[in-house]
């Protein structure tokens, strides 16, 4: 069961494997929102590449969210902060969601068989679905605008080091190697670790810091949202 | 004078910078094999894509080398073995060469203002030569057909390092950050540290555990291959 991780979107086709669960992370923030989202009882949730799409979708009623660059794009209602999310309108719902690079991570991978999104919020959640599942692992990280970041890379590097040193996975692939090195320097402290990261120094300039602490918190979440056609639902 | 790092040559566009100075990595071997053979006093090199280049070079008389997936080309003298460049016949020739990875990266980065070579055998002397140009720098590493590699990301990781902390260079690049944390980890003991990598291990299906060890020794060979027009010439 060998382990694969790609750092960027652009990259994916490199590493397709039609035997592989999919692995989408985009920590901070797209794929911690969807984790919050269905852990505070979202129905379905519709990623969407693009704020066109979104607004199609806004325009049939449905609760959209749209973020680009970090911020809530204007007219739109929610965007990728996981605080968005914790209230009781979106119980039940189904909700649009189109981010800067989450939504182009899960994009670049819908030839997939299966793609599950992870977060530091659902860690625990994601390796005991991968472990039952007992198939190859692909990490698909969002980067930023399909360049390598550190946060996503670390959660790969979390997940892949369970999975390799106590569940018998393996790996020959060196991002992955690189990933559980960088995550085994970080992970006495990821917020300390990430102060020099670019999108965390990024997200601080527009007063994130709440929600790059939410991000970084592992297990908050235990859910594992799973893509089933055009939607993700709780697996 | 910031450093970024593009861990493939697929990702140059994105990181493409005209007021850099580009080092072109290939610590396994293409790079190395270059260093090593200007440290021995070949004139120039041809670097060129495609093995049908090298083909036309040959038969117009050149001393051509091309390799493909570690081994020589069938019908050519040399690979990127740089054993293979340690020898009398070499000096003050003009050699084209072909490689895997590495001339493919030279080739991404064509649009680039100015292109150095790098290799841990011409490690110190392409710090003092970037120090000395008091430029932005683009470390664009040659990877393994356009996905990430471990060695060539601790060259990075060990110049960007000395860049930084010694000559006041910046970053807010994580390639770049990821780079020198895992050079850190590994400076120690290069070679120990490579032993589960991907391309070690193709190498040491080969029976190349003496060119891996060469070179992963620093500063074997201080001179600075650099591009002139089509020619890399010593700087």
């Amino acid at each position: 069961m060998k382990i694969e991780v790609c750092y960027t979107p652009q990259a994916y086709p490199l590493f397709h494997n039609p035997d592989a669960v999919v692995v989408v992370i985009d920590v901070l923030r797209a794929t911690s929102a969807i984790t919050t989202a269905f852990y505070n009882g979202v129905l379905k949730m519709i990623p969407v590449a693009t704020v066109e799409e979104a607004l199609e979708y806004k325009n049939n009623g449905f609760m959209v969210a749209a973020e680009r660059n970090g911020e809530i794009v204007e007219g739109f209602d929610l965007g990728n902060s996981p605080f968005g999310y914790m209230n009781s309108k979106v119980k039940g719902k189904t909700i649009a969601i189109t981010t800067t690079n989450g939504t182009q991570a899960i994009e670049a991978a819908k030839k997939a068989s299966k793609i599950i999104i992870g977060s530091f919020l659902n860690l625990d959640a994601i390796i005991d679905y991968l472990n039952a599942e007992k198939k190859e692992v692909l990490f698909v990280c969002a980067g930023w605008k399909n360049k390598f970041n550190l946060e996503d890379t670390l959660l790969a590097g979390a997940v892949a080091d369970k999975l390799i040193f106590k569940h018998g996975f393996d790996t020959h692939c060196d991002s992955t190697l690189a990933a559980i090195d960088l995550y085994k320097i970080a992970k006495h402290d990821l917020v300390k670790y990430l102060a020099n990261s670019s999108h965390r120094n990024r997200l601080a300039n527009l007063n994130l810091e709440r929600d790059i602490k939410y991000c970084l918190t592992p297990n908050q979440c235990p859910v594992v949202p799973v893509m089933q056609g055009k939607f993700l639902v709780k697996a």
